[in-house]
């Protein structure tokens, strides 16, 4: 580097997505065999079968960045961790089959904190029908780190990516959104209260359905199961890892269009809702920006909606428009709301 | 966990391969596809094409454990990491295709040390015709992470595994050893130097040759396509990543056999000899001991032993034995010694 420090970017600036654009923008593809590269929930690789295609993911979690483990248990933190990558397959249409499993730890480690990590990457294995096939585990000079590679595979004419939706396609989320960032300020608030004064129980009976969004969340395998049973192959796909908002952000971007979310439409759990009135907070903020829930957001050409609407694990939010519309919430007073990104950004967050 | 802290177990007391084997002894393996999982190189997945299987490992470098970045470029470092994962593709009989890079930097690092080393993980998938095609880009507490998974391919008769070598086989081995360990010597005297007076300017010219093994190694590509072109499948290979007398007991405990190895049959190139007799350290333990050095370790039927006699970068260094004969190293003086693994170990150097 021959620039001197004064004049060097602190990532913050720039931000996790226009960081990976910068980053990346020089790479070509070499082999004809990448269907799809970066820039997807996960890559495509033709692997010369003529049905098959191959589906990959990785996501790294830092400690004290995505976890952290005063009130994360580990068996939780080994199990979520596979589900944010299965979740990614899933996105793609696909099925996942294997993970790789990279830990970094720190010697504040024990042995039997690192097989609790295992225990709960095995019963997330167990539970999705993974084969665990490799991985690394290694020491760090300080903190917890969790790479998961994970592997799936679909039928090349199956996989369903970010850029297919068109206009007057319908939207569709499945489950209901908000929940996991919920638990997550539960959990913050009781980290607070104990560390005020660490004689005091915290009540959480309360918050069981949000804690569980936010702590051992699942994946769309049902989903999946559900679309493909329906005979409906979405035109485009994504999970929503950092809200509602950023989510159809990817999907327009990537698919050149715009898009009416109606903000009545959003499922949101009363659970959900409960605890965004404790926080004197509006509950669509949390749908909208709270990330971590692991649905599923797809498009469908209208001719499926007959066939969804009746579908309790799916709720319709809204429709894809021509791109000069932008990406809008349409109030429940009938306002239209330009929808901005807040979703969650682990170098935002490292500034704050 | 229910244990009381005492009783917990550190894991530097364990070791890598001790942990490996605990943490991961209750998956079982669920799909049929799953040709090899975790204790190769690499694991091998049949994708359900009639010729050819994925094969796909995965590695985590962690700052001031795998490198320290006082001196290691940034770029450099890039490049290595894409390298150490080639190099366990390669020692499959595997040809890879694509990477995915997980990073996880600390706001001590810029947009422009993101680009560095990104810029040397280009410069390996250009050399190595390797797409890059997805990972992670998130932020850490503390310290620099990298994490890459490599996918590559063989056809599946062509997968070479630890676990195939025979009595009589013969011990090759690719290269020179040593060097990268050498070479890692020099840097950190430099940086003793440097930190006691700054204004020392180091003179590593004489040293280039162990320097760039440290820095800027390279993956075995030229010694598979030899012994493709002699048409020499090796009976078991693994890659020199820990030094030559782990590899070699990976080899027999996999292989179910023991091992010779001739001390004077070791290559070690003038210049690592050089630099062991400046430490007043013997060679061989260099070879023997020392890691990184990315070179493969194979055996071959003795059948093949005139095809491969006259390759000047491969050096027969032994044969394999029953396995009651155990691992040894016949001295230059005749005697035999029994080869123990003293090589890198991320959680013994951090007890250090």
């Amino acid at each position: 580097m021959t620039k001197n420090k004064d004049s060097l970017t602190n990532i913050s600036e720039l931000g996790e997505f226009a960081l990976i654009d910068k980053i990346t923008e020089n790479f070509d593809s070499k082999h004809k065999s990448t269907v799809k590269g970066i820039g997807d929930d996960a890559a495509v690789i033709d692997n010369g079968d003529n049905q098959n295609c191959t589906i990959i993911t990785k996501d790294i979690f830092s400690e004290n960045v995505h976890f952290d483990i005063t009130y994360v248990p580990l068996k939780h933190l080994g199990y979520k961790a596979v589900i944010a990558n299965l979740s990614d397959i899933f996105a793609m249409n696909g099925t996942p089959t294997h993970i790789f499993a990279g830990i970094a730890v720190s010697s504040r480690y024990s042995v039997e904190a690192v097989e609790e990590i295992y225990s709960g990457i095995k019963l997330a294995c167990d539970k999705y029908n993974i084969d665990l096939a490799g991985g690394d585990t290694t020491s760090s000079k300080s903190g917890l780190f969790i790479s998961i590679t994970a592997i799936g595979n679909a039928k090349k004419e199956n996989v369903v990516y970010r850029d297919g939706a068109k206009e007057n396609d319908i939207i569709c989320v499945s489950g209901d959104l908000g929940a996991a960032y919920a638990g997550l300020l539960i959990l913050e608030r009781e980290k607070q209260v104990f560390k005020a004064n660490p004689e005091m129980q915290p009540k959480l009976d309360q918050y069981n359905y949000v804690l569980e969004r936010q702590l051992k969340p699942e994946a769309g395998a049902n989903i999946i199961k559900i679309l493909n049973e329906l005979n409906i192959k979405p035109s485009a796909m994504i999970d929503i890892s950092d809200g509602l908002t950023s989510e159809i952000k990817h999907i327009c971007k990537n698919s050149n269009c715009g898009a009416s979310i109606y903000e009545e439409k959003i499922p949101i759990s009363n659970k959900t809702i409960e605890v965004a009135r404790e926080f004197q907070i509006d509950p669509v903020t949390f749908a909208l920006n709270g990330g971590e829930d692991f649905e599923l957001l797809f498009t469908i050409n209208q001719k499926d909606y007959e066939k969804i609407k009746e579908v309790k694990e799916i709720s319709v939010i809204g429709h894809i428009d021509d791109k000069s519309e932008g990406e809008k919430l349409i109030a429940t007073s009938g306002n239209a709301i330009e929808l901005i990104a807040q979703g969650w950004d682990s170098f935002k967050i490292e500034k704050q």
